[in-house]
């Protein structure tokens, strides 16, 4: 296709999902819960063709060479597609966020003001490889009362078709507005810059990804991105710590899911109980597995650890990895933090709560946690029922985003007549 | 100045200002309040050296050719610099928007979850004329916890640099972070470029101005831009409206004062009142001098109006023109205004509530108003006491934008050592 093939395409998916997003933030929160069932339904009894269609993706995949760490995350099966539909079927259950009152102000002259939440419009997903994302993204959206367009990655097309396809022949005699869940039928690299500069009918842009991809969005995108970059994340073991809680928590953050953002990737120890605390880490994380690369102080009390440079500080190791600094006190330990993190999550462990209530406010970053581990930073655990991802920005969502996260607001403001100047009237 | 050194030199205010960031974020309200109120006294006190440095700015504007009301922008008097530093006094004030619990979770686990307003970190001011933004913006983003990074236009350089220097000479000895305010001394155009780019120290850039500059700095930045676009804000009238009451808002909305964004440019009116009301209208506005640009069925019933162009329903005009066009009902009104706003402020005039609630929720704008004058499209009327705009986006901030939405928020979780999988713990 021709540069212009694909801004025409693009642009013509554009309008019909703005005329979509119209649609769509007037449904009744039964009517889209109705539709999310359908398409549930539709994904499972669609299995054999996405399961063909991803077929032709491995294959694909293989001849490329794919790692099979890739090829693992593109593989669909029976038991994955029930997942997704699955997943649909609980997002329907969630409460609505469309419509809620968030603030109402009468002012001293008569005029009542309502702040409501409604849908933020149309949403732009660019994904990588993971075929599930076409669903679970665009069903957030949808039930935000938002149209998506969707761009995945090329490895992943055939799925992601078929995937969109069941998502849509299933929604729409439910009542899905045409246009409201559409993906790009062709991954030619011009799309994503075509998507990122139609700030004319584009009012979001979440790239759900690596650095690389995010990197490429943010310095094309005329419209709102929201960020999940990666979860550089700290534990500082306060010298009042209970060193038991401590190593629990720590171990927790960093070994049970090492390949997520909210793992812990560098451990701050206060210099008072470096000498009694670290063996015992170390013997802890050890039995896990887990490279110890340290500072010089933590390399003398831990001759076998490997001894850190600079870039350890700022690096998310997302594997059995962490880095281990002395630190001389509190302050220290939030300076080193506030240079270091990638503003994710972050946890004090000490029994002294003054101590705990600075790092608290002092830290910098979307979640800080006292004396709990970090992998709950996490939409589910907070409650929001299902995340679209981690914000590590600080504009609209920080942390967590769920279905609020996914919608804007709007005021309406009633009265009698009230004018700003009535006397200019008066004098007529 | 070459390119490298204006790099420098703004990567320097960015660090500095990154710092200041982190020690404004721990002020207390009353600081806060006392550094302001300094900042005030020193405004007012610095009075001759200011208007000194306006004089120099208003020759060479004169030498420059800039129209009188170019000049009138520019110009000081001691008037306005009191009621700047009178601003300041007010906004000292408010009350402090950051450090207040927004929300508050219990989880079933027994993980405390709290969301905390807090400073958004350091804002980019990039304005052109109106020395009083210098005051104004910084001010606010102070009194919000932000450092600021203003740079304004080269015709106001000598004011502005004469106001950054009291305020900052004012706040210092009470205590305002050293960074917390600074202004590029320099009005190369390299220095936008270098600023939207830095996204390792700017949180947020808002560009005050024209249109022209705020579409440079969306194509340049790489952190988020909150817009304040025009406002294309239109008046429906119903077939169930009071006529009075109609025209009232309409006269009021199109010249009580036409330059602003919140001003009236177009009017719908229904086509079973059009005959009785146009004329009414038309009477109204010709005592007030104003152009009607009509569509065709218009103009059959005012003869005298212009015939409207296509490219009137887009034009935000600032000026004593109004367009006017029969619409065939309520849908055709909603639609009109969906397809041609630029969803800042619309208001609808009708005794039938049914009517007001469907316009309301289904015109996609900041403010949607109900038999009031979208002239209350403003933060001092919304009770925020003070705006820094009015935003047409829809991400973060939408319609006024006061001390409240200049912040983002964290979230603080507190627990007695809960891990993701204790599990994993109790079997080693």
């Amino acid at each position: 296709m021709t540069a212009e093939e694909i801004h025409a395409a693009i642009y013509s998916m554009g309008k019909t999902a703005r005329n979509a997003a119209h649609a769509l933030a007037q449904l009744s929160p039964e009517k889209k819960s109705e539709i999310l069932k359908a398409m549930g339904q539709s994904l499972r009894s669609s299995a054999p063709e996405i399961l063909e269609a991803n077929k032709l993706d491995l294959a694909a995949g293989e001849e490329k060479g794919l790692s099979n760490a890739m090829l693992d995350r593109l593989r669909l099966d029976t038991a994955r597609i029930d997942a997704i539909a699955g997943g649909i079927e609980q997002v329907a259950e969630l409460p609505d966020p469309v419509g809620e009152e968030l603030e109402h102000t009468s002012r001293p002259n008569g005029i009542s003001i309502s702040k409501v939440r409604v849908p933020i419009g149309v949403i732009g997903i660019i994904f990588e490889s993971r075929p599930n994302v076409t669903s679970d993204a665009a069903v957030l959206c949808l039930k935000s009362g938002n149209a998506t367009i969707l761009r995945g990655g090329s490895e992943a097309i055939h799925s992601n078709k078929a995937i969109a396809k069941a998502l849509q022949s299933g929604g729409e005699p439910a009542g899905l507005p045409e246009g409201a869940i559409q993906l790009i039928p062709f991954t030619d690299r011009e799309s994503v810059k075509t998507l990122a500069g139609m700030d004319k009918y584009l009012d979001l842009i979440i790239p759900r990804g690596g650095k690389g991809l995010i990197e490429t969005v943010v310095s094309l995108a005329r419209m709102p991105v929201i960020k999940h970059y990666d979860g550089i994340c700290h534990a500082y073991v306060d010298k009042d710590a209970d060193l038991d809680l401590a190593i629990s928590i720590i171990d927790d953050g960093k070994t049970q899911k090492p390949s997520v953002c909210n793992a812990l990737e560098t451990i701050l120890v206060h210099q008072d109980i470096a000498s009694s605390f670290l063996p015992q880490l170390a013997k802890r994380l050890d039995t896990r597995k887990v490279e110890l690369r340290g500072d010089a102080a933590t390399c003398q009390i831990l001759p076998t650890a490997t001894p850190a440079t600079e870039d350890d500080w700022t690096t998310e190791y997302l594997d059995l990895i962490v880095s281990v600094k002395v630190v001389g006190d509190l302050d220290e330990a939030i300076k080193h933090i506030n240079e270091h993190s990638s503003q994710h999550s972050e946890v004090i462990i000490t029994n002294d709560t003054q101590a705990a209530q600075r790092f608290q406010s002092e830290i910098d970053s979307a979640c800080v946690f006292h004396n709990v581990s970090t992998r709950f930073a996490d939409g589910e655990e907070f409650g929001f029922g299902a995340e679209i991802g981690i914000s590590t920005d600080k504009l609209h969502a920080r942390g967590p985003m769920g279905l609020k996260e996914l919608c804007s607001y709007q005021y309406r403001i009633s009265g009698n007549g009230q004018l700003k100047d009535a006397s200019r009237q008066s004098a007529l």
